[in-house]
C-alpha cells in the first residue's frame, strides 16, 4: 500500500506540478471529516476540550495536549522540538493541532490513521507525558468525579469512561479547531480584493514553482484521501542539496521508522500550510527558523530551484493569507478532586 | 513592624478565639481593591490575561504564570512543589492565585508587598521561568508585535512596553479572578439554606476550635489590611507534634529566609481558605496529602487540639462551602511572531 502510493506519487507530481489551474485552488470547508464511528456532537466537543487542556494525565500533571499544541498560538509551541515531562525532548516538531482534522493520517511519520488513533500516542510516550500505559492514565480521569457526567452525555450507555472514548471525545474537540475564512479562502470564493497583489502573485510563484505538487488540496497538505490513507512524500528529494547537512534533514528516515520499508525511507507527511506564519521554527526537525528560509530551502531540496528574493517575498505573503480565523472557545473549568490530588 | 505584628497578633489569638459572633463572618467582596497607581481597567484586565498564559516569557517557552497557578484549576498545580523549566522543582507549594487579589502580601513568606511586585519573582527565578532578568523577558514581549497595540491600550502615553507595565497588567488581570457567590456567601449574607447542616456545624466547630485566630475575614486569611502589611502567623506552633516530622513542617523556617530577623522564624502568610477543597496536596511544602489530614494536622500543630473524626468531616464540609462561583472568560488568541519563533 505504502509503496504503491509512493510509486504513484512519482508519477502524481510529474502530471500536477504542471497543471495546477484556478479551479484546483480549494477553499477549507466548514467542517473536517468524522469517521462514521464518531461523529462529532457538542457532547463529544465539550468533553474533549477538558481533556486536552487537562494537564493531570501527564506523570507530572505539568503537560496536557495544548502544552506542545498550544490552541491559543499557531496550535503548537513555537519550539524547535516540543519538551514533555521532565524537561525532555525528541527529534521532532510539534505539528500543529489547527486543521489537524483535514489530515488523512497523523504525526510527522504517518503512524496514526485517525485523530483518535493519535490521541492516545503522546500520553505514555516517555518523553511526552510520561504514563506508564493507557488505563493508568485513564484510571486517574476515573479518579476525577466531575468528569462522569461528561462522559455520560457524550457517550450515553454502559461504562463510558474508557481509553477509546477519551481519545473520540479529544478527536472530536480536535476536528472543530479549523480556522477558515483566511484571506485566501475568501480569495478563492470569488473576493479578488481580499489578497493584495504581493500575495497574489506569491499564490502564482507558489504554483509556478511546483509546490502545489505536494501542497495542494484545501489544507495544502495534499489531495482529500480516505482517513488512514496518508499522504507522503520525500524529504529531502534532492538530498546532496548544502541544506540537506546544514539543517540534519537526512538524520531522520520518516515513515521508515514506522514501517522498516525501503520505499520509505525518508517519506513524510505533507504537513498543512495553513498558518503556517504561526508555526516557526519549521520541519520535522524545527531546523529552520524562518519562513523565509524555510521557503527557500523547499525549494533548493524539493525542487531543485533557487527562488528570487522577490519570489521568496511573495510566496511569504501568499503563506500569510493562509491564517484563518480562529474559532472562539471559552477556558473550562476542568472538574476537581475536592480534597486531594491525583498527581503523585 | 513584624515584630510588633507577631506581638500583636498573640494578644490577637488570646482575645479572638472566644469572640468570633456572626457579625465577623465576612462575605468576599465583589471586587479585589487596587492600589491608587494601578487601578483595575478591563484594558489592562485583557493584556494581563494574555501575558498569564503565554509560555513564551519562560526560557524553554514551556512555562507560563498559568503552569504553576493554573486558572482552570483551583488557581494552582495539584502539585506538591510546582514544576518550572527543565522539570526543576523547589520547596514550596504554589498559593493559588484566585482570591490572591484579597491579600495583603504575596509568597508563602510574604516577600513581595504587591501583586505587582509577585509578577516579577518567578520570571527570573532560576528554577521556575528561568529568565536571565526581566527586561529579558520584556524584549520577547517587545518582540511580538501584536502585543504593542494591548500595551498602547491599556497604558496610553509614551512607551508603555515596560516591565513595570507589564507586571501591572498581570496584576490587573489577577485581580478580576475572584470567586463569590459561595455557598458560605449566601449563607452570611441571609440564605440560611445555602449551606447543609453538616456545613453549619462545620461552620460553629471551625471557630470553636479557634481556626479563626488567623483563618478571618473575607478571605480566610486573616483581616483585610493594608497592601505590604502582610498578615503573618507562626506554623508551626506546637513543635514538637509528631506531625512536624512527618511532613517536614519545621524545615523550612519562612518568613525568616527574607528578613534573617529571629522574630520571623517559622512566620508565614496566613494563606486563604477559599476554594481549599480545589488545592491539595497542603501547607507550604505540599507535605499533607488531604483536606482531612491537613485539618487534623492544623488542630495539632497550630492548636494543640485532637479534633474527633466529626469534627474533621464537618469542617472539611464547611470548607467545601468556600468554593465560589468562577467567572467566566474567553480562551484568548496569543498574539503571533509571524514566520519567526521568539524561543531558541
Amino acid at each position: 500500500m505504502t509503496r504503491l502510493t509512493g510509486l504513484f506519487l512519482s508519477v502524481f507530481i510529474g502530471v500536477y506540478s504542471f497543471s495546477v489551474s484556478a479551479a484546483e485552488w480549494q477553499a477549507l470547508p466548514d467542517a473536517a471529516p468524522a469517521p462514521a464511528d464518531n461523529p462529532t456532537t457538542p457532547e463529544k466537543v465539550e468533553l474533549g476540550r477538558l481533556l486536552y487542556l487537562d494537564p493531570r494525565f501527564s506523570s507530572t500533571g505539568t503537560v496536557s495536549c495544548n502544552s506542545c499544541h498550544n490552541v491559543m498560538l499557531g496550535g503548537e509551541d513555537n519550539r524547535a522540538v516540543s519538551m514533555g515531562v521532565h524537561g525532555q525532548t525528541g527529534g521532532r516538531s510539534a505539528p500543529t493541532v489547527w486543521n489537524s482534522g483535514f489530515s488523512s493520517s497523523q504525526f510527522w511519520d504517518g503512524r496514526a490513521a485517525t485523530l483518535e488513533d493519535q490521541a492516545k500516542g503522546p500520553v505514555t510516550n516517555p518523553i511526552e507525558m510520561g504514563m506508564n500505559e493507557l488505563e493508568e492514565a485513564m484510571n486517574r480521569v476515573r479518579d476525577i468525579p466531575g468528569y462522569r457526567p461528561y462522559f455520560e452525555r457524550a457517550f450515553p450507555g454502559k461504562d463510558p469512561m474508557t481509553v477509546d472514548n477519551a481519545a473520540r471525545a479529544v478527536a472530536a474537540y480536535e476536528r472543530t479547531l479549523i480556522t477558515p475564512d483566511s484571506a485566501y479562502d475568501r480569495y478563492v470564493k470569488g473576493d479578488k480584493q481580499a489578497m493584495s497583489e504581493e500575495q497574489v502573485r506569491g499564490m502564482k510563484s507558489f504554483a509556478d514553482a511546483g509546490c502545489t505538487a505536494c501542497h495542494s488540496g484545501p489544507a495544502f497538505n495534499g489531495p482529500t484521501m480516505a482517513p488512514g490513507t496518508g499522504f507522503f512524500m520525500k524529504f529531502p528529494t534532492f538530498a546532496d542539496s548544502d541544506d540537506v547537512k546544514k539543517y540534519q534533514l537526512a538524520d531522520d528516515t520518516g515513515r521508515f521508522t514506522v514501517t522498516g520499508e525501503e520505499a520509505d525511507k525518508f517519506m513524510w507527511k505533507v504537513p498543512t500550510l495553513r498558518n503556517i506564519t504561526l508555526t516557526a521554527p519549521y520541519f520535522h526537525n524545527g531546523a529552520v527558523g524562518t519562513l523565509d528560509e524555510a521557503v527557500r530551502v523547499m525549494a533548493r531540496v524539493q525542487l531543485n530551484k533557487d527562488l528570487s528574493d522577490e519570489q521568496v517575498t511573495d510566496i511569504v505573503a501568499f503563506l500569510s493569507a493562509l491564517t484563518g480565523e480562529f474559532p472562539e472557545q471559552p477556558m473550562p473549568r476542568l472538574p476537581a478532586t475536592p480534597g486531594r490530588s491525583i498527581i503523585k
